[in-house]
Parts: C-alpha cells; structure tokens; sequence
C-alpha cells in the first residue's frame, strides 16, 4: 500500500515512516513532494496550506499522533506528548476533520504506536474507499440524469485527490466518466479567492487527462445558459438535516443557473459531510475569511489602500436547488421528493421504483 | 466649462487646448492626469485602455479630430489629414463610440477647426447631460421601489465617471443616491477577469465617499440571498428590442439572486445602447476574450502551463428578470408590463397610471 507518492495519486501517505505530502502551496508551478518527518513540519504544513481539504486533514492529523512518538515517549512523559498532539489539533482550529482524526489515532495512545499508526492507516483506507463509492455512485447518477452520451460538466473549487486522499468527490466523479471514455468536457471555475480551481482543479485535471476549460467564475452560470454543460457536480462543507447545502463561494450561483436551465445540480460529498444537528442552512453561520484575500490576489494589491471586503468562504444552497446529494453510503434524490431521513445510509438509492440490486456497484 | 480635471469629476475632457484624462491604467494605485497633445499620443491612450468606456471614447474620438489639425492642415493636404483622423477611428476597431464621435466631429472639417471642436464639446456635454439624466430618474425610480430609507445596493464593473465623462450610469445613480444622504452601502463586486470594479469602482467610491465593500463575484448571489442588499444596479452594453440586456459577465448571476430575493434589478444605460435591430438576447454574439486574461492576473500565471479557459466577455439577461430599464430619456416598468415600444423616448416614465407631470425631473 505504500508506494511512493510520485507514482499514486494520492495527496498524503505513510512511505518509510514519515508522512509524504504533494505540497499544495507551490501547485500548478511546482510538483514538490515533500517529507515531514516531525510534528512541527506537520503543524507548518497545515497552517500554511500545503495540506488542505477536510479529509486529507483527517488523515494528516491521525499520522501526526504517531509522528509524534518521535518527538516524546508518552509513556515517560505522557504530559508532553498530550501538548505536542495538542499542537497538532490546532493547528486549523476550525478544520473538523482535523481534531476528529487526532482523536481517533490519540484514543489508541495506550496501545502504542503501532496501533495509533493503524488506526491513521485505516482512516486513510476509509478515505480512499468513501471516494471511491462516492465515484462509482456518482457515475451511474450522471448516467441516469444526463441524456447525452457525451458529458460536459461544471465544477467549482478543489473536490479532487488533492482535497482527500486519492480521487475525491465531485472530482472524483468527473474522473471515473472520462474513465468510462464519457467526458467530453468539464467547464472549471477559478473559485476566487483563493483560486482553487485555476491552481489545483486545473492541475489535477491536467494530470489525468481530462478535457477542461477555465472560466473566471461569474462567466458560469451564462454559459450555463448557453448551454455549455449538462450537469453541475460540487462538493460540500456542510449539509443540514433538511438537505440545504454549505460549500465553497459561488455554488449557490451555480444552481440558480442549473435551475433556470433545467439542468441537473448534484452535490457530491462523504457521509460525514452531513451535519443532522443543523436544521436548515439558515441555521448555518457564515464564515468571513477578511478582506486580505479580496483585496489582494498573490500578493498583489488590486484595490485602493483605504478598500474594504465582505468575504464570505461559503455560501449555502438551499434543497429545493438541488437535484440530488452523492454520498458514499447512499443517493439522496431531492428532485424525486427523497429526504435525507427516508433515505438511511447504506439504502443506497432513492429510487425505491427501481430494483436496488441492479443499482449497487 | 474646462476647468482643470484634477478639480472636476470628469474623465476626459479640453483644457487649454489639449485633451485631459485621467490614465485608468495607473488606477487605483497612481492617479495621473496627462495631457495629450496630439493624434499619435491618443491613439496610444485609447489601444493601451488609458481611455476606456463607450461615452468616453465617443468624446475621445471626437476631440482627436480637433488635435489632428495640429499634425496636418486638411485645406493643404486632406489625404494625410483622413489617415490621421482614420488612426484613431482604428484605435480601437469594436468601439462603436468611438467611430461615430470621430464621424461627427470629421462631418465639421470644411467648417474649420473651430467647428470640429464646438462639435467634440458638443458631444462631451451631450454625454455629461445624458448621464446626469439617468442619475435623476434612477434615484427616482430607487425611491419607488425600495420601501427602506436607507438604500443599500450592489453593482459590477465600472459605470461611473471614468467610463463616461462624468457622473456616469449605474455609478451615476449611486452617486445621486449619496449626495441625498440615502445610502448606507455599496457592494461592489470586483469584476474577474479584468477587476474594472476592484480598481476603478473602488476608486470612484472611495473618492466620492460613499461606503462600500468590495467582494468576489461569485459571492453576490449569496449576499443577496442573505439581504445584504436591497436593490441592484447595472450597466449595459447593448439592450435588444426585446429587452434583453447584454452586460459585462456576471450581470446575469445578479438578475438570477435578485428575483429569487424578490428584490429589484435595474439597469440603467444611455439611450444609445437600446439596439432595436437585434430582436432579442439569443441573436446577441457573444465576444470571447480569449485565455490570456482568464490564466494570469496583473501578469502572473494562474493556471497550469496547458490550461485553457473560455472568455465571454458579457452576459445576456433576459428581460424577464430586470424590473426596469433607466436611460437619459426614459423608465421602462418592464415588472408593470411596459415594453420599448410602449414607452417611447421622452415619455420618461413607464407608469401611466401616475400623472407625468409629478415625476420628470
């Protein structure tokens, strides 16, 4: 299972007991794999964004407990080692994932390392199969939802490999269709800020060979308009009991679109992403990221000195919006009347008028 | 009339016998008011986007023919005087304005210099007079249709002064709404691929006072969802006979939010865009910029090296979607019913069931 990362494609593995990273930070300029050997390299490489995306961070956060075996004996000095996992923990203090996957390898703590190391092992595993279910569903609902034989398809922000382990979600989606030889084309958006889309999408898609265009990302939804795709494919931060959807900036302009233009909206993300504590996506409080990222772009400054900004990281889809919501457990079809409690995790399909047997893969 | 730039409003205008403009490419960063004294240095201005907006390089075009008297006397040698004032009608080949204020002021040349350039002024006041026009129906029509009394509003690209002579479209409306004491906000979207609104509304903004925010594009649907706005207002480049209304992309992500808030989407433009040759948006052409802008911002590469983009340079909303059209001579109720053809320039106001008499201006 450990090969090399330069010849997988996956964002973060265990290789000759460190962690390699693909470093995201210098993406699309530079493909830098990259070693972290101790828990403070680890803390640099969270905070500074060369690992992102929530379940890569899980995974990060479990292999970082058993990095941290090297820095302090737990057993000698369990104090210690309690404040170096700590560190690792916050070092994206509103990253779910991140504490969860502490978390879960610290609970073995007692065991030794080769049980915390098991366990990073295995939340990397369950990462890995979720995008892969969530690809194989994920297809055959493109399938059923798209008439043509040819996909155009659009996507925002970063839902690859990069973001998870290997494959992804919505990304990883678009990867199995043109693995089946179905992809025509994906329409990319940028997604400023930050630029997800042009840097890392871009490159991912680059790298397996799919057909893609960027767009800024206002220039979405007219195309869509136009016709230039034929289904939308996203991923999520969060959804809430009722279906409504959290995800990166500009979704919520995308289903608009979808909707006016009678084109399918599916939302793509794994079974953890779904938050039955929050009602509704009124419910959902919107982060402000500050101006800095507005009002400068890679350090540039491309406003007035005295500009301030509104930047809200998400945005939030209301469920009448979306057609259907792709997990690794289930398909939640909204556009049919399914909710998210008459479809239970591991029904798989909402499509009760169809035999499930022919449905599962 | 002419006095110096530095203490009008004005974008372009003739001042001691030269044309004055402020140079949009130094914005927001330098604010420089060069002088151009002859034909040459005008066309540079114009093809380097020192002078940009369709109303500004009308009067641009026009003083030009004034400024080329200096390089040639069309009495002695009318051959060279026509491919002088031919280079900057080419300085720019789509302006539409640009040609016809180079033909106007030309059409004065048997008249001599003094005619040529009363013709330019002309035009310059005209465009002055048409953008003070829409400022006042605009505020009016704001008024109307926001039960606030305090307006916050939303608008992309740059529609003020700088695109104009003075004052300018949307911008000039806004600006009206200020100078009344009603305006609690703008946000102003930054307008991807070439931040015509993080560097030059901005800058308007900043220099009138008025408070204002920048954000992404793609966060304005959602701000709008979320009541962060109660009105939005645009430009236009080109507006069917039908209604429908090309603008720079992104305009049609605005109408999109704005209906599903039930808030209002107004556009506001001279007369000279309404394009009653084109029936409807679907016959629109759809200009694509090319990936140059979409890959790099401010020159530094965004994408990958292979990457591709799609460049539309506008959008189209169907009238279906925009509340009411303001120009220089008019208001279309398009949400009470009001067609181009059913209130002709002059009527000003779309409402007959309110006595024309109280609300011209």
């Amino acid at each position: 299972m450990d090969e090399p990362i330069g010849d997988s494609s996956r964002t973060i593995d265990w290789v000759d007991d460190v962690i390699e990273i693909i470093d995201q930070r210098l993406l699309p300029d530079q493909y830098v794999v990259r070693r972290i050997e101790d828990v403070a390299g680890l803390v640099d490489a969270i905070s500074s964004l060369a690992i992102r995306g929530a379940p890569a961070l899980g995974v990060a956060g479990a292999m970082g407990v058993a990095l941290a075996f090297r820095d302090t004996d737990p057993e000698r000095d369990p104090g210690r080692f309690q404040q170096v996992v700590q560190s690792i923990r916050e070092a994206r203090p509103t990253a779910v994932n991140l504490a969860r996957g502490v978390d879960r390898a610290y609970a073995n703590v007692p065991e030794g390392r080769d049980a915390v190391l098991a366990e990073a092992l295995a939340i990397r595993d369950e990462e890995v199969a979720a995008s892969w279910s969530m690809s194989a569903y994920g297809a055959d609902l493109v399938t059923e939802l798209v008439k043509q034989s040819k996909i155009r398809t659009m996507t925002i922000c970063n839902t690859g490999g990069l973001a998870t382990v290997e494959r992804g979600t919505a990304l990883g989606v678009i990867q199995e269709i043109h693995e089946q030889g179905r992809l025509e084309e994906v329409i990319a958006l940028e997604t400023r800020p930050l630029l997800q889309g042009a840097r890392l999408t871009s490159w991912e898609l680059s790298r397996i060979g799919a057909p893609y265009r960027l767009v800024v990302d206002s220039a979405a939804p007219f195309l869509i308009s136009r016709g230039a795709t034929n289904i939308v494919l996203t991923g999520a931060d969060r959804i809430a009991a009722n279906g409504d959807t959290a995800n990166k900036i500009g979704t919520y302009s995308l289903a608009l679109a979808a909707r006016r233009a009678a084109i399918p909206f599916v939302v793509v993300a794994p079974e953890s992403t779904v938050d039955s504590a929050t009602g509704t996506g009124a419910a959902i409080e919107i982060e402000d990221r500050g101006s800095a990222e507005v009002l400068s772009i890679r350090d540039i400054r491309i406003a007035p000195r005295d500009a301030k900004a509104l930047n809200p990281a998400f945005d939030v889809t209301p469920v009448d919006l979306i057609t259907a919501l792709v997990t690794d457990r289930r398909v939640i079809r909204f556009d049919l009347g399914d909710t998210l409690d008459t479809v239970p995790p591991g029904a798989r399909r909402g499509r009760s008028t169809e035999p499930e047997t022919d449905r599962g893969r």
